[in-house]
């Protein structure tokens, strides 16, 4: 009842920078057969995100990266098409790093079940993903918001900011959005509830800029993006000032770092820390921030934008958009549309 | 029965980057009479400290500027001449901001009484004093140091520097220390019980000299100085490390800052938190650190250096060599031969 082929997105040159099209090619397999005690998954959704540029660099790095010749590592969502392990039946959503293909062969211990099938299934990648805890755990782990501090988000209409500055407001801070353009801080106004949005491309200064918006300076920065956006921020620290690196999106490449201001006289002055975070540090804890996530969505106090390419040939040349700020919202790739499917919760 | 004459050092210039001698000058008035619930010392000792540059500085930094015609701002030390407080006698040893001068009035909820008799006097300003407390708080509170980790200190045969390797060598770390030439590494092996010294002077590769010593990485940068040599360490950095703030010695202008290698790659892929640290943030808790100190010291597992200039006309030019690294140990300013005035301890 499979289908007979496998489409796979596989790495096939080593990008000096950020992955595009032409590091990757589409081969077509035979789907794959589970061994005992394994599943198999039709992906429903393949996620993009910013650190598949890491995860393909032979840069010091978090992770192993990904061999030449082998498919692309991502999370994907998706169907149980067959199970061989008792706990998995044919239907279950499940969640993991499943690839950029049509269809994996996973082990149950590499795989998560969604369990919030009221909630589209596209949300675990997102809201319910890796950025939903990324924003959650670093927001409250290493920013340490208290009620009415000021919080600056980068990348704030993105799919870890938007997170972040609805999971600040929801804490009782000030939240101050950064984003490229009036249609992403059009979203930071009027769907993430941020108090006041800077439009880093609009030609203001925005040492300016930062200085009115946080009369009070900068108790809380989550920043994705580093750079000299990142460096004005760091002019305006509170005392006390908690500064979250949680991606570098604007630096291309780091072989051999760019240079900046130094930062050392900030922290000293300002008795501020700034720490890097990944999420992944906390995966034993990532169910408790998917069901505060999820009961803010259902209570209408998390909301999330996606931004959905179609088809599998859409992955290679979707990692350098997010560089671009091409997106508005989560990217995903789509790969099976769930209205022709059916209602999930059952 | 006082001298008839107080000599002061102004400040008379606002210097554009390391104080020098041309920025201040010495004139001689009337020594000051105290008020009612004031205290008249003749200072014994006086502080010289890199972080006099701040206080001069019309730059954002964390206290007001010493203003021009003011006495130079500084701890010193020294006994008690007149006191028309009751908590005070003629002949108390006290400690304050008392300035660069001969005599000083004070109040005395500027004061500190000094109870560790048994140690000289000096000990208030060096390892008992700011530098020491400054370790002990920056090296336990914002370097977190566990029995085991790797922790590298710069300027580490300095007043500070030395005290931080000790207590971490006392709380059961292995220590690196970052010092200029061979009187500075020799003293960190020989006198203050580092495991290793790096000589950043002796034109070996840094980042080869850093990775040899520790194998490991480093768990903990007590940093004094940020620069080419912090940024050597911070390529060494092990998972989680936490990098300490405590100055800035080798950056003679922060206006405009200087320009690095951006730091976030290092934090995110190491989770590695960098912060500022005062010790004047933690006055409430000197006490403790002072008591944890001098029991060191007793016992046999805390010494210091001390680099001693004769005479207040010494200290206008004072400051400049500790930006050159021209002292072995804390730089003092003795007014008074205690030798001279027999045992302090009745």
């Amino acid at each position: 009842m499979t289908d007979p082929v496998n489409r796979r997105v596989l790495l096939t040159a080593r990008p000096d920078g950020i992955p595009a099209a032409k590091h990757f090619a589409i081969d077509e397999v035979a789907v794959p057969e589970p061994d005992d005690g394994q599943v198999l998954v039709r992906n429903h959704w393949l996620s993009v995100e910013p650190a598949m540029r890491g995860w393909v660099s032979l840069e010091s790095n978090y992770s192993a990266p990904v061999p030449l010749g082998a498919v692309m590592r991502s999370f994907a969502s998706g169907r149980v098409v067959s199970s061989r392990h008792p706990d998995f039946q044919p239907g279950d959503y499940v969640t993991g790093m499943l690839g950029w293909q049509d269809y994996a062969v996973a082990s149950p211990e590499t795989l998560r079940r969604i369990d919030e099938t009221d909630l589209p299934l596209s949300t675990s990648l997102g809201v319910l993903g890796l950025n939903g805890v990324t924003a959650y755990f670093g927001l409250r782990e290493a920013g340490r918001p208290r009620p009415g501090d000021t919080v600056v988000v980068s990348t704030a209409a993105g799919a870890v900011g938007s997170c972040v500055g609805q999971i600040a407001r929801n804490m009782g801070c000030r939240t101050v959005g950064i984003a490229g353009g009036p249609a992403k801080t059009g979203l930071c106004r009027n769907e993430f509830g941020y108090d006041a949005a800077i439009d880093y491309k609009a030609g203001h200064d925005l040492d300016t800029a930062i200085a009115t918006a946080c009369p009070d300076g900068v108790d809380v920065y989550f920043d994705n993006i580093a750079g000299p956006i990142s460096d004005a921020v760091m002019r305006h620290l509170a005392v006390g000032a908690r500064v979250v690196i949680c991606g570098t999106v604007s630096v291309t490449t780091w072989t051999p770092p760019p240079l900046g201001p130094r930062v050392e006289r900030h922290l000293l002055a300002k008795r501020a820390t700034m720490q890097g975070f990944l999420a992944t540090d906390w995966t034993d804890r990532f169910g408790e921030a998917r069901s505060a996530l999820a009961a803010w969505i259902r209570e209408g106090k998390l909301t999330y934008k996606e931004d959905i390419l179609d088809g599998l040939e859409q992955a290679p040349g979707a990692i350098g958009g997010l560089y671009r700020g091409d997106n508005l919202g989560k990217r995903l790739i789509r790969l099976v549309d769930e209205q022709q499917e059916g209602p999930r919760a059952e």
